[in-house]
C-alpha cells in the first residue's frame, strides 16, 4: 500500500490524506492526482487534511504544487478539514499557501466547488440530471 | 494520525482505507463510524477500499461488523474498489460477505446508496435541493 487513493466523484476527485507522507508517497500523490485530473477530465480537487496534525514546509510544498498543476489542468483544489494547529503552523513556517481555497469540511468544500464551476460556466450545476 | 477519517458528504459517510488495519484502528474505526452515524443521522457509508492489496479474515469481520452496525442505526453500507485479489481471498476464507452491498467505484456507490435511500423514503431524493 504504498500510494494514496483517489477517489472520483462526477466531476470531482477527493483525496483524505491519513498517512504521514514521507516525500516518495508526496511526488506518487501529485503524480496519480495530475494523471487523474487528465485521464478523469475532472473539474475539482478536494483535499481532506483532518487527521493531519501536523505539516512541515515540505508538505506544505506539495500541497501548493498540487493546486498549482490543477489550476493549469483547468481544476480548482479546495483544501479541506484544515485543524488549527496545521494552520498556526503553516503561517509560522510562511506558507500562507497562496491559491488555495479552504473550507471547514467536506460538504462546504464541494459546495464551494459546486459554485465556483457553475460560476465559469455561467450555469447552475446544481440542477439535478433529470431536469 | 492513530484513526481512519470519516468525511461527510451530504447525508453519506465516506471512509477510505488506506493503511494496514491492525486491529486496535479496526476498533477505533468501529466505533467512530457508528458514533458518526448517530451524531450526524447518515443515511449510507461508503467504504472505498482500493488500495487494499490484501485481507485477512480479521479484517473481512470487522467490514460485516461495520455493515451489520450501520443497518441498526438505519445506515447503509456500500463497499467500493474492491480488487480482484480481494474478492478471491475473502471468498476462499468463506467470508462472501452476506448482506454487504457492493460496487465497482465511488460514483456507482454513491448512485447505489441514492437509489437506496430514495426507494426507502418513496422519493425521488436526486432532485436538487433548490426545486
Amino acid at each position: 500500500m504504498d500510494r494514496i487513493p483517489i477517489l472520483k466523484m462526477s466531476e470531482f476527485l477527493i483525496v483524505t490524506i491519513q498517512v504521514d507522507m514521507h516525500d516518495r508517497l508526496a511526488m506518487i500523490l501529485q503524480e496519480d492526482l495530475t494523471s487523474q485530473i487528465a485521464a478523469t477530465k475532472a473539474r475539482g480537487v478536494l483535499i481532506d487534511i483532518s487527521v493531519l496534525e501536523m505539516v512541515d514546509s515540505f508538505i506544505g510544498r506539495i500541497i501548493g504544487n498540487i493546486a498549482a498543476m490543477s489550476r493549469i489542468l483547468d481544476a480548482e483544489t479546495v483544501l479541506v478539514g484544515m485543524q488549527p494547529s496545521v494552520a498556526i503552523t503553516l503561517v509560522e513556517l510562511g506558507m500562507s499557501l497562496p491559491g488555495v481555497r479552504t473550507a471547514l469540511n467536506v460538504d462546504k468544500g464541494m459546495a464551494l466547488l459546486r459554485r465556483s464551476l457553475g460560476r465559469d460556466r455561467g450555469e447552475d450545476i446544481h440542477a439535478s440530471p433529470e431536469t
